[in-house]
């Protein structure tokens, strides 16, 4: 045998699984050995949704996110505030404020932050979309929700001065971001200390 | 929206990766999202990786190993002893034992162990096609290499009692078991009782 595997076949498929990220070639192959066993119209299910998300998927025309309509369920329902626009770094951002059932307004998916370290600048992501979208949609509040990180910091302040310098951010339109602080249910003792200190500066009133 | 999706595809997709063992939906999302990120042609590398994985894929006639031709590599080969023959599980045993290099015999993988509990019965297994190759073949040795758990030892005592009972099991036929002890590199403090108390029952000479 030439590799360590009994068929090129296998091999194949295992290397597939393996490309995906944080799946080593050990939990590729225990993967495809449980496809595998199943019959195969099992399987012809499993490649099946992958080839038609892959041909069908759309992203929404307004917020970018991902859709099978040409406009996505949230920004064409008329239960959403399109007053207010939630700025986020991906789909699966969407999908984690939308659990906290906290937010009613609409959303806007960059598709990334900047990052010079990675080669993403800001017209590699959907920000012309969002400052055209503010200028056109009479929109009221922008709540920056990017991470809390570096890039996501950067990528806040780039959108701040973007609106700035284009006339658009007046009295008439509040821009925003998450709060930051210790989260619920966290110990202060195990709080790093950025955070705890942010936290302290950015103190609000008691609501007792 | 009626689910936590912005789209039926991209549930149905990360529905089928989430049936995969040991990853949840959170992974399963990350995958697909992965995944719908590349180019359609490598997306169709995936799916046709898999594809013709379960429609081309044969086990051996001999072994029942994972093979892409009637006969694998191992059982065709010259070099390989054909009248040492060592009885595993599954294709990963195979593997585990090829990339020791120690083993230079033939396998019978038996696609499973008996487990009443799992309803695995030994007519479940490739016991028989081993006890009919066993007979025919001219075995000298038979190695049995199944987990140390209890399905593997019951599994073994079966094989055994089989072999006895159909009178193949004479002098010309050695049965062995692999050895259970010590792993190598592990301190006896953290080597559990049953494990350690084997390695002393079945000590061997000394070969300074």
């Amino acid at each position: 045998m030439n590799s360590d595997y009994p068929s090129i076949l296998l091999e194949h498929a295992v290397d597939q699984f393996a490309s995906l990220p944080g799946v080593g070639r050990r939990t590729a192959l225990r993967l495809v050995l449980s496809l595998l066993r199943r019959p195969e119209n099992e399987v012809e299910a499993f490649t099946g949704a992958l080839s038609s998300l892959k041909r069908d998927i759309r992203y929404c025309r307004i917020c970018h996110n991902l859709s099978d309509q040409e406009v996505c369920p949230i920004c064409s329902s008329h239960r959403r505030d399109h007053h207010v626009v939630c700025v986020v770094e991906n789909v699966q951002d969407v999908m984690s404020i939308e659990r906290t059932g906290q937010f009613s307004g609409v959303y806007h998916v960059l598709g990334g932050v900047i990052s010079p370290m990675e080669g993403v600048g800001p017209q590699d992501i959907e920000i012309d979309s969002l400052l055209g979208r503010i200028s056109a949609e009479g929109i009221r509040e922008v709540i920056l929700a990017l991470p809390t990180t570096m890039e996501g910091d950067t990528t806040n302040f780039y959108i701040y001065r973007r609106l700035m310098s284009l006339g658009i951010a007046d009295e008439s339109l509040r821009i925003t971001q998450i709060a930051r602080g210790v989260a619920v249910g966290n110990e202060l003792e195990y709080t790093d200390e950025i955070t705890l200190g942010r936290s302290i500066m950015n103190r609000i009133e008691f609501k007792g």
